[in-house]
């Protein structure tokens, strides 16, 4: 879709507020594309001035010699509309807006900006901006930005919300060593978004990975279906802040409760593969490791060291970061035995002694990178007194060279001793860390987004042909006409069962008569509930009886709640009572739906009962797009699944029929976007079947 | 008790195994000795060489001028003994042992060990090592180690099992400009340990700052107790490492099987106020924030930034590491107003804009510091085109000169733009990092500590008068003599109920006749249980009948037990049947006890039932020195509280119960350490009272 090419390589492009004040932006950004060596022409655009370092300036875009690709403007925010103007008129495709003044100054800058927009639209120019550091490419190359410095060439694209961000990680990037293919600062993101962005970069031949910095996401779905297939193609590491903003969040249902305001962005970046970094450090370790080592065949960790101790500080993280220990053959063990002292640990981690030179380093690493049961490797290196830290860096480089499948990582631990084999590994692209945490830490992101690639191309997907539209749209009609949002029970019941979904069998009652005649029909036990959608928590104003037996019991039954809620209640208005089948105990599931602003609908599923705020065991994924197997990942992730498979010498649950019903509510939110929030708590999960009993559905 | 002041700073030192070929350990001794600035007189000892770098040199230590007050063995293994005899008819009265080859190197060298050790004993010399890099003291100084330098002057004390940790983090500690008071490494610790060291650094007025690198505390108990107090003088950070052997811990109560191999660690270390570091970065990162900021009085964070998203990631961070972000006074909030320009955020974070420089950065500071509701504060800079940086760092550092209760923490987040910054930050000791996450995760360490730090000195403890020693005794000779581990129930039940314990009546009987006269003299209605110490899972078998309410249901209730019994488990040998009084349900709780090698005794306190391994919701305390407020704190860490609490309008439940059960519990198990484990599962809580229903203990 959005193919950004000639936006990255113009093959010319216009400066408008181009200066001759040094300092200035309009000045640094001139200089910025002659300096970044761009080979497109520049036009400098500036009616006071006829040269702007050495290059002819225009007073306007219009009198420029020939239509620019690229437009940057940086005038004051009140002129910018009109310079968009211009540019639309000679041809300009792309604009990038740098000059603040617009939604983050308030309405009236939230309308000019709207305004802007809106003369994009109509020239068809794709815009990056307002309120942006510009960009940068390395491979093109071209630094349309008015950042300090131009970063070192490499295959890292880093695309930031934060305009600071970008500056600050370009400083910092020259003394860490690390380069990149893009740099792009999104600013108010008005008409280019991340979306495009990543889509973008993962086509482009030059990145091989993408990191974001992102503080929201406006359009859901557009950003889930890019990051869905461009995390196929490359890893797309995102630090998503924000996270904290999770306040007040008002919501009626469990399941709304238990979604915080994080949630749907976790569940979001989860579901379309997207690696997601708890911090500024881990995002670039991560992009560290995906720049320089390859994706490792599976979780299978071998650690090679000097000395004891940070061999088990090591070890320790990889159980902690859901690595495995690799268990070498014993090819590897008999050869590491008959080469290596006798005091030398060969099984893993592999620990060579304080006296080890790079010899020993040699012959280690050898054997465990072709062990076939070990995926990956970390060198650890202390400063012992013979220590040979080039040599066993430069070892490292021959040996990863002959194993190019294998991710390689150093952690060299000390200073001034160990700097050349550092500098080695850096530049060979081994990357080498002074402590092992962070090094099994990158290891552990390789191995989430192999596992994240390993998804079938094709989803298979829920596809269920007895779905009665007709039912729910004539109930929502009822309901709406009513002047109601939230569905009586037994309303509930008959939108969920039009969707297929099993449910105990409810009807209102009016009066002591037809709920018994109802019970006769429905077949006893049953249980007598009030109807009100002002009733939260029916049980505590005497509102449900249970194990009815009889036709009488049925009758008395519903007088008895009748007082009673008159009794606690007088004034709220009541639609009688529902007699409900009573079902068998089953496993107590909850399966709900709160809706995210930006995302669209969250299904949950976990633990139910009376206790699902307090135990918390509850997973969540969009319904945009879930699969079976997606469901089957979402159960599993619960202590709820536990109990599902059999706990103590229990039968197994029928865990099919609640994959189903999952995938019937999901199509049921879907199919009806009114639906904001619903609950089915308990779901009963039985040997044989499923059945829904109490479901709360409120609509908007 | 352990005053090591002449170990640290002895007036001499005679090094047994001097040498004169450089690079020998023997000779990297010496060196270091007179490079170190040491004071005391150095006696070479080597019945080769008259002199060794230019000191003369004695055949034996005999033979040295004076006794020498400390000396270092760096001597074959073999040779070893005989020196340590020699160095104690001499009078020495401190060893460091740097000969490897004792404990590590299995059966042979652990004798040898223990024969060092009784040496060490017969002479009353206390001992550093076996198989130790020596020590270093920067105050004395001393560097009585064989390591490649010497530290900075600073006022951490860093005590390492691991020997190649110590020189790694010297090598590392020049470039990261961290300096020390003390390094030392333990070694195998034969004689002097962790507990030892932490003492001695707790009342060496030179050190700040205890950090430890630990893989195992061999006494429980005399670490417990040195750390506790050590932790109430000054911060005590450990990074324990070997948290992952955890592997098959054979357990069959409950609570032994939710108890992890760390768990005791993790336990003792919270329970004496040691701060416990994940890694190696957070064990510096802290490590550098206590040595160089106060701790403040509470958690309450400000954060000045010159850019947005950085405010962002720090906030986020400020929230996840259970901190609170400052809330401003209305006089600090106008004059932040009145002076920053209009696009300002004053609100915390205060956002200066990218164009601030170091005036604005000042007066910002200024008035957050002033604000008595900001307990500390993090100034973020980014490089934008005006910033400051020097200018900035000076800035904070005259200011938090003047706040010295407050700490001060940086993020300069950019590279060589901000260098001249970041070093006059780091002279200063303000904590300077690139990123924002370290530093709110050092105030969150800050924080901790002072929490630590409020417990009351004399804590309030159990004080039971009406504890039965006897009934207990009495009980656990009978088992014994029948040749069991395992108490049956009703005998489990009268060992809790002498200390004290409510529990529900619990009788044996061996007949249906008995088993209903028993009933009729607990009252109805009762349950029946089978019993068998070999039958884990009655209900499984149909060894279980709940709610007899009659003498002739009881007497069948009998039978059917012994007759489900015999068809399911022919072989197994059955005491009996129980009867136990049929208490009503109350919220169904687990408190147990396993037992830890090194710590002893944990308790456990959480939701019971059947799911207890499911749910997981269960906090752990060592019951050594148990307080009941730290049972209280205990019983707030479980998701069982909110439930006690009155969880959806239920009436609270008698919460002093279950603390005065819990310190019971406590007193039994340290009472009787034959106890290996035990589960009261469930104990129901009511409103009035609490009751324990399921009473398991296997002794040893």
């Amino acid at each position: 879709m959005a193919d950004l090419t000639s936006f990255f390589n113009p093959g010319s492009v216009a400066v408008i507020g181009a200066s001759r004040s040094p300092g200035k932006i309009g000045n640094v950004i001139v200089k910025n594309l002659i300096k970044s060596g761009y080979r497109g022409k520049i036009f400098p655009v500036n009616p006071k001035e006829a040269e702007i370092e050495g290059i002819p300036c225009y007073p306007s875009i219009e009198r420029a010699p020939e239509p620019a690709g690229l437009a940057i403007i940086s005038v004051p925010a009140a002129k910018v509309l009109e310079a968009a103007e211009e540019c639309g008129k000679t041809g300009v495709k792309y604009l990038v807006v740098i000059s603040a003044g617009f939604k983050e100054t308030g309405k009236e800058g939230l309308e000019l900006e709207r305004r802007l927009v809106e003369t994009c639209k109509k020239y068809k120019m794709r815009m990056l901006g307002p309120n942006c550091v510009g960009f940068m490419d390395t491979h093109v190359p071209i630094n349309a930005s008015f950042a300090a410095g131009f970063p070192m060439k490499d295959e890292i694209a880093f695309i930031s919300q934060s305009g600071a961000m970008v500056l600050s990680i370009l400083d910092w990037s020259f003394q860490a060593g690390l380069g990149f293919s893009k740099f792009v600062s999104l600013g108010n993101k008005a008409e280019l978004t991340e979306a495009h962005l990543i889509e973008d970069a993962a086509e482009d031949p030059y990145t091989k990975v993408i990191l974001c910095y992102i503080e929201d996401v406006e359009n859901g779905p557009h950003f889930l279906e890019v990051a869905r297939r461009a995390s196929r193609k490359k890893p797309v590491i995102i630090l998503k802040s924000g996270t904290s903003q999770a306040g007040a969040q008002a919501a009626s249902s469990h399941t709304g409760a238990l979604a915080g305001s994080d949630l749907a962005y976790e569940t979001a970046f989860r579901q379309c593969g997207v690696i997601r970094a708890r911090s500024m450090p881990e995002l670039f370790d991560l992009a560290v490791a995906f720049a320089c080592q390859p994706v490792p065949k599976g979780e299978k960790v071998a650690i090679i060291t000097n000395s004891g101790g940070p061999g088990i500080v090591a070890t320790d993280n990889v159980e902690l970061k859901n690595l495995k220990m690799a268990r070498f053959t014993k090819e590897t063990l008999n050869e590491l035995r008959s080469y290596l002292p006798p005091e030398s640990n060969i099984y893993n981690p592999v620990d060579v002694l304080g006296d080890a030179k790079a010899d020993r380093y040699r012959f280690a690493l050898e054997k465990v990178l072709a062990d076939p049961g070990v995926d990956s490797v970390v060198v650890l290196v202390c400063p012992a007194g013979v220590t040979e830290p080039l040599e066993t860096a430069r070892t490292m480089i021959e040996l990863g060279k002959a194993y190019p499948e294998k991710p390689l990582f150093a952690a060299f631990m000390g200073g001034e001793r160990l700097h050349g084999g550092v500098r080695a590994l850096s530049e060979a692209k081994i990357p080498c860390f002074t402590f092992p945490e962070p090094a099994i830490s990158a290891i552990s992101g390789l191995v989430g987004y192999a596992r994240t690639r390993e998804r079938p191309q094709k989803e298979e997907v829920f596809n269920f042909k007895d779905l009665d539209k007709k039912i729910v749209k004539a109930i929502f009609y009822d309901v709406k006409k009513d002047n109601r949002l939230v569905l009586l029970g037994s309303e509930a019941a008959e939108v969920v069962a039009a969707y297929g979904v099993p449910v105990a069998p409810t009807v209102l009652s009016s009066s002591p008569e037809e709920a018994a005649g109802q019970a006769d029909k429905i077949g006893y036990p049953v249980v007598l509930k009030i109807a009100s959608p002002k009733i939260m928590h029916k049980t505590d104003v005497g509102g449900v009886k249970t194990g009815l037996a009889t036709h009488d019991q049925v009758k008395a039954g519903f007088i008895e709640i009748m007082d009673n809620v008159h009794r606690y209640l007088p004034r709220v208005s009541v639609y009688g009572v529902e007699v409900q089948k009573m079902m068998p105990k089953g496993i107590e599931l909850i399966i709900g739906v709160t809706r995210d602003v930006q995302f669209g609908p969250l299904i949950a599923f976990g633990l139910g009962g009376i206790y699902v705020n307090l135990l918390k065991d509850v997973s969540f994924r969009l319904t945009d797009g879930l699969s079976p197997r997606e469901v089957i990942n979402m159960i599993a992730e619960t202590k709820a699944y536990t109990l599902l498979r059999g706990y103590r010498g229990e039968k197994p649950a029928d865990i099919k029929a609640i994959i189903e019903i999952i995938g019937r509510v999901a199509k049921l939110v879907n199919d009806f976007p009114e639906i904001t929030e619903m609950d089915i708590n308990p779901v009963f999960a039985y040997n044989k079947g499923a059945c829904a009993l109490d479901v709360k559905i409120t609509i908007s």
